[in-house]
């Protein structure tokens, strides 16, 4: 029988954990090629598994006695609570236990743990995060979304390599279009940085750099990878959720005043079409890639379903050998 | 009698350019205590002119043969054209035969050529470009929206005065919240220039600083004068832009689709109002601080409305006294 691949999840983390991150492993081994260490507190993990019916060889409960908040400083909190579910778990993936981790929990935490830990590729200058940013035509992948806040070209150069492998072989999307943010479309626009960069991508073997990215444009989904410093990756990512957020306040706002209710009714299809443009659950995570494995961030409130789908882009990184092909690339 | 302010505007400037220069210009002299010089080619000017009942004392044109398209080099256009409708009407204020200047043509070459013709105050580093951007309780003051892609510390430090001065002054909000755009909340989080502003922004007197915003929450309206680089700030406000006609699009093409036409109907109302969240005529364009005089890039697509509101930013601008406040500060 072919050997399962194996994933590491922070029981512990996220806002709606342990129940949905237990559920999420249960969905996980029963649609995908994988087994689970779930990590955290043996009990209550236990308790949640309970619930279910499942292989009960393909999820093993590893027991963590400390949890790491999301309000601690990720080095203190690394340093010294190793029992934490994060650090065992961590420490899973490092001693080949498993291939790769999924995580709800600090961002922050996940990220420093991961690279003191796991440790980056040799030859990868900076690992970066890698989000799903929902577009008119499906998703960009925006890399650095925030790893990375001070970067040079050379950065930006892996990221856009790292990133055009991650898209091709855990998306699916051959040939995908790399395109640098910048204020303007121009080559000789944007700041130091972004002209250094374009003359690096331009030469750049093995991706389909197409220039330029305009921040307007990266809604319509003109790109497929999106590349650019994790300062303004972060900007990028935090601003489109609270802009898409507020505009659909200040339309419930209007629509609930006076008698618009009967067109609300009406119109609850569109609306709910709408709101799944903004779905993150179909993609499960933010991956951390340039680390000898993979590493997902799932988002804090992240649900069963994107738990499983976390665990999926694991299953796929590690099926298609993207380390190997990572290697080849810088 | 009072000694009316005078306005130089750039009548060749913008999409709808004379018809919409010309008719602001009108509207503008009816309603506000300004004279006008309506600069560009002397023929087409009168003609429409000629469409209207104003006091011709007012408004007086002055020919110019030239007009600076917005894909001519910045720099190459304002040198070469020296009979350019902006280069004309920028050195009207160089002279003195104007207090300050509106444009709706190239930003490019409206930057570069105030900076050149009209000069920035002594003691000010990089004179900014401020733009008002629509959020939940009215609008922030995004400042540096785009003129700036390489910025230090100091620079900002400045932004941040001048942004307050000008918001506090023109736009009547009394001790503006001054709020530094960073990727975290607490003021160690962020990049190198970040982290170098926090600490200016903090000790610097006459600003009501109140720490980080994060982008997310830019929309929720929690700060009057938002400070950045202005290859972050030009990010913010076309992705801004992106995103909210992306949004309208997808819930359009939702609502064409299928039975749900009624419901569009009942809901036009909360609709119009939503778009109002995003109109920009009521400001009238985007001034340029830290010159000598003020300058006001109006948005190319800029009907007679923005083009009297911009030239209103220069009435309030020079009555306020503005110049003499920002030296006081900086």
């Amino acid at each position: 029988m072919e050997k399962r691949i194996v994933v590491a999840m922070d029981a512990m983390g996220g806002d709606y954990a342990p129940v949905e991150t237990v559920k999420g492993a249960v969905e996980a081994v029963k649609e995908l090629n994988v087994d689970i260490k779930l990590v955290g507190q043996e009990d209550v993990i236990k308790a949640e598994l309970a619930k279910y019916e499942y292989d009960k060889d393909r999820i093993q409960v590893v027991h963590a006695s400390e949890v790491i908040g999301t309000d601690e400083s990720p080095t203190m909190a690394i340093r010294r609570k190793k029992d934490s579910s994060l650090v065992v778990a961590l420490n899973l993936v490092k001693n080949g236990e498993a291939d790769g981790i999924v995580s709800a929990g600090s961002t922050g935490a996940l990220l420093t743990g991961a690279l003191l830990i796991i440790g980056r590729l040799p030859g990868v200058e900076r690992p970066a995060l890698g989000t799903c940013l929902p577009n008119k035509k499906g998703f960009s992948f925006l890399i650095d979304s925030g790893a990375n806040v001070d970067c040079k070209a050379k950065y930006l150069e892996q990221f856009a390599k790292m990133g055009s492998v991650y898209v091709e072989n855990v998306f699916g999307i051959k040939d995908p279009k790399v395109a640098l943010v910048n204020i303007g479309a121009e080559k000789e626009k944007g700041n130091a940085l972004t002209k250094e960069t374009y003359e690096l991508l331009e030469q750049a073997e093995g991706i389909n750099f197409t220039g330029n990215i305009e921040p307007r444009n990266i809604p319509y989904g003109d790109a497929d990878v999106v590349v650019c410093d994790g300062f303004v990756g972060n900007t990028i990512l935090k601003l489109s959720e609270g802009l898409a957020k507020t505009i659909f306040d200040i339309l419930k706002g209007e629509i609930m005043k006076g008698f618009y209710k009967v067109g609300a009714m009406i119109l609850k299809t569109p609306f709910k079409n709408m709101k799944k443009f903004m779905d993150s659950d179909e993609i499960g995570g933010a991956p951390f890639i340039g680390l000898k494995s993979l590493v997902v961030k799932a988002h804090g409130s992240s649900n069963a379903k994107a738990f499983k789908n976390a665990v999926r882009q694991c299953v796929l990184f590690t099926e298609a050998d993207i380390i190997g092909k990572i290697k080849d690339k810088i």
